[in-house]
């Protein structure tokens, strides 16, 4: 009989499977405006133009070198710009409680996508029997990693009511002597929040009191705004070693190059095992195209900076656009402005409105007779809350505050229905 | 205590792992010529420049589209592009024994480099006790990728004097009630066989009898010489279920590009649950860059046949200098002059060679002593046999094979010496 692999029906829902059905129900007298999918590209004019480094490509692919394969774990100078990159933030936020140090070249594997990172961690981490500390709210690959992994999930809270931080004792009730690893996704998909050094602190004395590494996902990493500064987790490898994820996807706004990194945070080295492993994986799957990484050095270098920081301004006014859009609708509900990545979780309140019982009805209604494609919390593993992309012009995000105000509005029910 | 996943020091070693020792022992005095891994661009020389359609490249990321993330399965003019691709090569086939038929776009997944497509289908096909026929010597990504998701692998020989092609009663007395699918890789890495339309369809007969699909890696497809003509797998659809590997990386020489792909050829509708399957791990995997996706009909376009058809000829006269350069050799034996592929088999009489007692020792006196690469054929299952790479311009390999006869010379065991 002609069969397959039955556990991959057990392996959590995707976040592009939900997205690619809420799409076919779009109303198609009106345009599609998406707070879905994390790709500011969707709408180009939100940057005012490409990035400055796509010539980088260009000059890349000149060399017949860029047609060979790559070694497995990365072009040299690719690896080298990537380390030299996260050294340079790890200087940059050394205080009095943090110790920085320096990330090398061997340190860094380059990989398809911060996706394929995730996948690598979570294959290297796995063991029979064991279980790996996620945030809920969360970023759905996780999920579907450790299913594919054989590792178990166990959840710990982002509370809205403390910034979206953790509680530090429930984190630490979670764990037993099972637990491969931490994940911290810093700035917050799907949140918006940036950890205050103080909460990273908190979390890397866990790691240390428990001996396991931390899963840093910085993929948002600098994209901070209202005041906010960065703290990259790595400023407490001296406490707990972490393994870095991150990627040109966000910060240099071009998702579509698949390029990736996975860095080996060690200053202890306790991660001799973990690194042997990475390497025995690298060695047999496949990276990022090597025109690719030959553009690496280009993209981090200094004369790019320019271009995020007017990325971040971009967002911080987009973030503002649509928090303050949001508050005039009754039964949206924000608690917390973002201070960084290009999401927000806002808080449905279904009990006030007609023929929707939960976040899925609501994202589903909304696209049908709005066309507005938003990501119900209940995949993130937050019920009656919804994530909001907010990567776009303000001008079109006033249009999606003002549809969904006559969505909610059309839907609400007052107080004598009741 | 911080561990990690220890089955990955189970998985059967990779072919890049061990290259890299090898190339670490290279003799400084002598320039290192490589036979060992398969990539054609190492001698830009050899092409006489490089691929026409590079500047479809450029051209494709003229455009702000492909920044953006490409959908799960694929950008659709690029699986329409293979789609037609593999249709016209079915159809040029079609004979007396052989009923082809189209391939669709739905039918085409879009991968990281058929590499990615290997790790994929395991994982797909993968069930517990479950256990994969795979060809001997082989191409030793499948033994990985069979590792890493818990497949059993069982071989069947290709046999050099058969033209490396298979016994079918061994093929068959090799499966039971378990077996989840048989590999074909044809033309054939590492042998150069080009295996006959009878053949496969004796290999068709076996996957219908034991109601199982064919796995057809045809990264060398169409890469025939010596007036063999190439029959895919998928002709014989109608018998078993095929499903197909390909990729740009050697028929277009940019294996740097990392564009494969899976293709599901399944007249009869029997591979239902392994096609969703295929969907669901596609949903949570990142594939190739949107830029090179975005190439993709381009690459494919019939403007390019004179490229490729130039590409085999260079292979041709290259596959037959290494041979008689060969036959000069004593202690070497080719039982079979190469009739597609970049590789051939080569047989060592190591008991005729002074410290040399395997193939391993081989290739490192070799290296060590002439700067000459080879691949041992312990690691693809032929024990003092060794793979070598004829993709290099003629006069490289006339200088690799006298190198190689004065180490034969230098070692050989005369006679007297017995
Ligand atoms: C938290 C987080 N991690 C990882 C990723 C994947 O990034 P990439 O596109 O580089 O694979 C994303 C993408 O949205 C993300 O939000
Ligand atoms: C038989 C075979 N299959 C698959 C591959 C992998 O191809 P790609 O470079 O497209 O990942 C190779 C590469 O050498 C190969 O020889």
């Amino acid at each position: 009989m002609i069969g397959c692999n039955t556990q991959l029906w057990e392996v959590k829902s995707s976040l592009r499977g939900v997205m690619a059905e809420l799409q076919a129900l779009s109303n198609t007298e009106k345009t599609v405006i998406s707070l879905g999918t994390g790709d500011p590209t969707a709408y180009p004019q939100f940057l005012g133009g490409r990035p400055p480094f796509i010539d980088s490509l260009s000059s890349a692919f000149a060399s017949s070198l860029t047609d060979s394969y790559a070694p497995s774990f990365g072009l040299p100078p690719a690896r080298r710009a990537v380390a030299e990159h996260l050294s340079k933030v790890l200087k940059l936020c050394a205080g009095s409680e943090v110790v920085p140090f320096h990330v090398s070249d061997t340190d860094v594997f380059l990989t398809s996508g911060a996706a394929q990172a995730i996948h690598l961690v979570l294959t290297i981490l796995s063991s029979a029997g064991g279980n790996i500390l996620l945030p809920r709210p969360g970023f759905p690959l996780y999920d579907s990693a450790c299913d594919l992994a054989g590792v178990r999930r166990r959840y710990y809270d982002l509370l809205p009511s403390r910034r979206w931080e953790a509680d530090p004792t429930q984190i630490r009730s979670l764990a037993d002597d099972r637990t491969l690893a931490i994940v911290v996704i810093n700035p917050n998909n799907p949140s918006g929040a940036n950890f205050s050094a103080h909460h990273l602190f908190q979390i890397a004395e866990i790691a240390r009191d428990l001996n396991i590494p931390i899963i840093a996902d910085e993929v948002y990493g600098g994209m901070v705004f209202g005041g906010a500064s960065f703290v990259p987790m790595a400023s407490f490898a001296h406490l707990a070693p972490v393994i870095t994820i991150g990627s040109l996807s966000k910060r240099w706004m071009v998702p579509g190059w698949r390029l990736g990194w996975l860095v080996i945070c060690d200053p202890q080295g306790n991660l001799q095992r973990v690194r042997e492993a990475t390497e025995i994986l690298m060695n047999v799957y496949s990276g990022p195209a090597s025109v690719i990484q030959a553009a690496v050095p280009t993209v981090l270098s200094d004369a790019n900076e320019k271009f995020h920081e007017n990325v971040v301004m971009l967002l911080e006014l987009s973030a503002d656009t649509l928090f303050r859009g949001l508050e005039k609708i009754e039964v949206l509900r924000c608690y917390y402005r973002p201070q960084g990545s290009m999401f927000m979780m806002v808080e449905v309140d279904t009990t006030r409105l007609l023929g929707i019982e939960s976040d899925m009805d609501f994202a589903k209604e909304l696209m049908k007779e709005e066309s507005i494609l938003v990501v119900p919390g209940s995949i993130l593993g937050l019920k009656n809350w919804v994530r909001l992309f907010f990567g776009l012009p303000a001008g079109l995000l006033n249009d999606a505050c003002d549809r969904m105000r006559s969505f909610c509005k059309r839907r609400m029910i007052n107080a004598w229905q009741v």
